[in-house]
């Protein structure tokens, strides 16, 4: 990319073929390509610019990301791109925005709620951007429990409507994105009364603002709820507030694909599966999954490739100082997280597939997944030393970008909550012979889980999947079925999971860590081409999976699954398989295939020329505008001429 | 402090006496009056109002901090406050600024490693502010490595000076606060060269700037360095850059109180012990320490209010939802940072009368706290919810704040393996029969130690000091043991030690974490006046202890300190030692006595009236100014009204 390559030659020390690397990533080589081509276009075009977002004042910022939401709109229609390029090209944009919510929760929700004639009606509408839509759930007083909504949809027999009403501050809409100022329309959760009578939560589609001068409509208030984390971050989207005083929608507008209400207010179930209400919940759960691993592999990109260019103590009398990623605290820390990449992206990708256990499982993941990215990135900007302070490192951003993830669309404990309980009615129905499937096919074999014991004698024992597998089978097995024990004893139930929940979910974590290392084993069964690709992904796998062992010890040694010896020896392989990682680390997070525009980081650049960059950014900044402050004169110069008089100091 | 208290129930519900536990807080009674006396001048001065600072830019925010530290100091001379008074007044101004510098190491600086006639000539017009100072010493290719710096400071016969210099752009200095823009002088840290030989790195004071005009004199570039995380944050401050071009100083700005260079160019080492270079890195280092228990005890405050006026789930047919605080997963992570914000408390305040291993001892709790400190501010974030990632909540910018300590002044992986240097060494000399002091104390009886069994049999033989101390003693005694025995199998020590780093670092903590138990438990032998507060303090000094030992059951288990059983007896205990807390907590975080000007949160706010607040706090975001935004005439409008021909959508 550049004519230096101040990494090349860790670029050729690498053991394996990036470039096929690279399909794996990717998922196949046509996604290889699109997201190539995607990325490629958007890097090379100034309007995309965004090094400039920290120094924004709100407006500005606001403003800069609608101008670039339109721009990418005009380059979609000029170069008819299909609708997987658009997405990508969006995503490559990498300015979260009103759209993100337009096209990943609007559409979705009308395609999964709204019938037959509802989404010929509002979709194409929406596919052309005539209208821009929203999704408004959440509210002041109410997050993860939807049933507790308080905003409601009271039917109208006389005309034919529902009033769509705010009854107190708590019931006020809040969060939802692209609210506050830009959408014209959003699907909006309410109470269902008829009647007097409460049926239930149920979308609405509301239009919120005249499509000729984009005044809220009348019984309409909205706007902004402010700054959130961040310089840039999430701010350049408006997240916003919206209260309804009697607001009239036609009877036509409540999203009837399960539920419908008669002309004369009658509801009549739909026979479509009732799981449908979730699919859009399942389906951005899903996402969330898959951008997991892309904010986390972006982050290790950065801390590798600055960790290779970073030199720090190990000369005397002036040498060469060494890289920072020679030392074995640095690795010991990076290379867990590189594999943590690897791994999601494939349970990810496996995610896309599954039928079965479909909603603990995208939970489960969900939870496990964005809260390990969001402590990655905090990580990887600490591997960073001083510098990844810094805006211009991009890890600051995008910590903040992506910090509302364990909260947002589900609360991460509330989802393991769920998961905690899919697993104790799991193991409550061992006795019957039910034999579970899917994901908790493995409690099938509890008997045996619950008593057998790793045969492990030496550190390469442990190179065996099968041995990983059933240890990690073993632990899970062994935390539900002790909590389900241990609920037995409460006289009721409710009571003793509310005590036991913090226990639970420690359980539920198990469960999820141990799919996450069962479908990256999987995926190495695969027939995977490109010299050295394979055995790249399975050090990362046995890297993954043995950096958990040893975070939570305690859960295997105390249920007994392996031995402190045991756990040692695991412990000298995780350090020779960090050797066998070093010499590929480069080439590993080359394999992601980011544009040095899309990773916004100079501690990251591809060329490793981080130091000159670095100095050249700092001047920009606008407190360098003039060489003496604005300030100056009115506040530092007094202080600095005073004549004290009576001070005690 | 407002007429109606949302949260006057939970403050009725508490079994103690808060305005006592106010003065343990503090330390002492007079600490506590200087401290309440300054917070609320501070509040109650519209000048000091800090809530706009998210939507500032840059070199408005700037200018904004200027103008609060001029008035801070004139109301400083205005009032003739005490040095501690005045030092109170800047804390409680809470906003991040050149004066911290000036303040926090320069003055310290001065009095740490200049001679008394140097002092005499520069305190005072420090002192007074007629020059400000910073530290110059980080360089941008050069952190913790103090000795690889490159700058060279390089004696002239002829003229009796040192010529100040940056070979390259790596030895430019990088990260000293309050350079960028505003500092006249600095203390900068440099290679001293007499006569090409080197004689390590020694600190001169250097002026930067003219006194007339504040233009940065000749051979002098400073500016600076740009952007960092979080929106106002550190923000505030003109972290800098500067290179010196063959800058000449006069030889009696060299700080000589350790080694002199005479007119000769002679280096004369004064008889001053050498311990005292180290006086100002270890006098910042217990800072860090308190500024750690402050920061943590804010976020908590923040986040236990919040909690309590938080409800969601729980209640069937629209009654009143359960408070978050009273789900045992929301006390199982929220309980032990409220017991560590005390432990850190007591901890730091011991550290200012520590004398023996002052030095390992300070690294490693300044790794310890800082650490926790910053997860834990973003653990009670999410704790908040959806709302904690509002800026209004105030924790993202305690984030932003808090993120960079970490990192410097000495990173906490560097810290900790100075520690465990000194654990090895410590291990090493336990044969020749050298009795261990301070806090190492313990190794003395390893022999005990290493065989010692706990003989707990019931949850509540938990609650006895020597038991929960043994085990804590046992455990980093074993570890540390180990990691000797592992470290003689090497040939050579150094790569051993390189090798095993990882675990070594492991080590390091579980000593430190026995230190911080060890002296709560000291803590709690003094007389504590005051209804019940003592007992509170017990509860939360186990709940500390037992929080470590499930969330490193590991370490306990394999090195058979406790079993398996034993551990989840402590686990049951530590669950009912939460439900003992659950009354107390909003008085526990009362007791911190923290205006809701400092605290800077809405959600965190004394009468627990958050909705309507940040409801209100909503409409103040620039992008409410107009109905309709800013960019929709140019950008949003003609996408709504655009008629689609040519696309493929």
């Amino acid at each position: 990319m550049e004519a230096v390559d101040h990494l090349a030659e860790e670029r050729n020390r690498a053991e394996f073929d990036v470039e096929e690397m690279k399909i794996v990533w990717a998922g196949s080589r046509k996604e290889f390509e699109v997201s190539d081509r995607m990325a490629r276009l958007v890097a090379s075009d100034p309007v995309f610019r965004k090094d400039n977002r920290g120094i924004l004042g709100r407006k500005e910022l606001f403003k800069n990301t609608l101008r670039k939401v339109a721009y990418a709109w005009k380059r979609i229609i000029e170069l008819r791109l299909s609708e997987e390029e658009a997405s990508k090209l969006r995503f490559f944009v990498d300015e979260p925005a009103f759209t993100d919510l337009h096209w990943g929760m609007f559409v979705p929700a009308i395609k999964g709620q709204g019938t037959d004639e509802q989404q010929q009606k509002w979709l194409p509408l929406a596919y052309k951007m005539q209208i821009i839509g929203c999704y408004a759930q959440t509210e002041l007083g109410h997050g993860s429990n939807v049933q507790g909504l308080e905003t409601t949809a009271t039917f109208d027999h006389e005309t034919d409507e529902f009033v769509i009403h705010s009854p107190t501050l708590t019931s006020s809409k809040w969060w939802p994105g692209g609210l506050g100022k830009i959408s014209t329309h959003a699907v909006v959760y309410a109470r269902l009364v008829i009647d007097g009578k409460e049926h239930g939560v149920h979308g609405f589609i509301v239009q919120l603002r005249s499509l000729d001068d984009h005044l809220p409509l009348p019984g309409i208030t909205v706007g902004d709820i402010g700054m959130k984390f961040g310089n840039g971050a999430n701010n350049t989207v408006d997240n916003g507030v919206l209260r309804f005083d009697h607001v009239r929608i036609p009877r036509e507008q409540m999203l009837q694909r399960v539920l419908q209400v008669t002309r004369e207010g009658k509801c009549v179930e739909s026979n479509v599966p009732r799981q449908l209400i979730y699919g859009t919940m399942v389906y951005v759960r899903q996402i969330i999954v898959a951008d997991a691993s892309r904010a986390l592999s972006r982050a290790v990109c950065i801390a590798t490739r600055y960790s290779a260019v970073r030199r720090q103590f190990g000369s005397q009398d002036g040498g060469v100082e060494t890289q920072v990623i020679d030392y074995k605290t640095q690795q010991s820390r990076l290379f867990p997280l590189l594999a943590s990449a690897y791994a999601f992206r494939f349970v990810g990708e496996w995610l896309k597939w599954l039928y079965t256990d479909v909603h603990a499982c995208t939970a489960g993941l969900k939870s496990l997944t964005t809260s390990v990215t969001a402590d990655a990135i905090e990580e990887c900007r600490k591997l960073c030393g001083g510098h990844g302070y810094l805006f211009a490192s991009g890890l600051p951003e995008l910590f903040a970008v992506y910090a509302p993830a364990p909260t947002f669309e589900g609360d991460n404990i509330v989802l393991l909550l769920q998961v905690a309980r899919f697993l104790m009615k799991t193991v409550s129905q061992l006795p019957s012979g039910k034999k579970p499937v899917g994901t908790t096919a493995y409690m099938g074999r509890a008997e045996h889980l619950l008593q057998c014991r790793c045969n492990v004698q030496k550190a390469e024992d442990w190179l065996n999947p099968s041995v990983v597998l059933e240890v990690f089978e073993a632990r899970a097995a062994r935390m539900s079925v002790a909590r389900a024990q241990n609920l037995s004893k409460f006289a009721n139930p409710e009571e003793g999971f509310a005590e036991l929940s913090p226990v639970l979910v420690e359980a539920a974590v198990a469960h999820c860590q141990l799919i996450v290392v069962s479908k990256f084993f999987e995926k190495l069964q695969q027939d995977i081409p490109g010299k050295g690709v394979k055995q790249q992904l399975q050090v990362l796998c046995y890297i993954y999976a043995l950096n958990i062992l040893h975070k939570h010890l305690g859960d295997f040694i105390a249920t007994g699954c392996i031995s402190a010896k045991q756990a040692s020896l695991a412990n000298d392989l995780l350090r020779s398989l960090y050797s066998k990682v070093r010499p590929n680390a480069i080439a590993l997070v080359d394999a992601f295939n980011y544009t040095d525009h899309f990773l916004g980081s100079i501690l990251g650049r591809y060329d490793g020329n981080v130091y000159p960059k670095l100095y050249e950014e700092a001047w920009k900044d606008p407190l360098n505008d003039s060489v003496v402050p604005d300030g100056y004169q009115e506040y530092i110069r007094p202080l600095l001429k005073q004549q004290l008089r009576n001070a005690r100091l």
